[in-house]
């Protein structure tokens, strides 16, 4: 692995980490509004293809950046597709 | 350019411009609260430092991808450290 490659995979671990705390704060918030509906579609489709590129390109850092924050942004989605924001009660249903 | 590095730009296209319509919503609800603040800081740094991979790589979908992506962070965090959300009057103009 060369210094370049050590480069990539950091900036992979930062980018992909970062979506930890995010998933943290959405959790908790149990918002996600101002999270852009158009971000979230975008994003995730381009996220999907980068792993492709990744894959064909045969860039350890990329495949595992993009595989890792695809699962994340499903955490993400869930929550902007399924919750009301914010909750106004800890009620699972509410009318 | 061959069939993946066509992949690799709708990918670079994909991810990037959808921070678009996500300073977009920003913009227009003036809050960012949704976002967290460390995923600003993990992925802002994260992406700075795919951009200097992409250099070191001569990978040109990723240095477009993430020197375009930086810029638009900077609304979003330009936004996140100023405004206070939401605003209680509605704003002047929107940019």
């Amino acid at each position: 692995m060369d210094a370049f490659e050590v480069v990539g995979l950091l900036a992979a671990t930062l980018t992909t980490a970062s979506f930890v705390p995010q998933v943290a704060h959405t959790v908790a918030s149990r918002s996600a509004k101002d999270i852009s509906l158009a971000w979230l579609i975008l994003f995730g489709t381009g996220i999907a293809l980068w792993f492709v590129y990744g894959l064909s390109t045969a860039s350890l850092p990329i495949i595992l950046a993009n595989g890792v924050t695809f699962l994340l942004l499903l955490v993400i989605a869930w929550f902007k597709f399924t919750l009301p924001h914010p909750l106004p009660e800890p009620a699972k249903e509410t009318a």
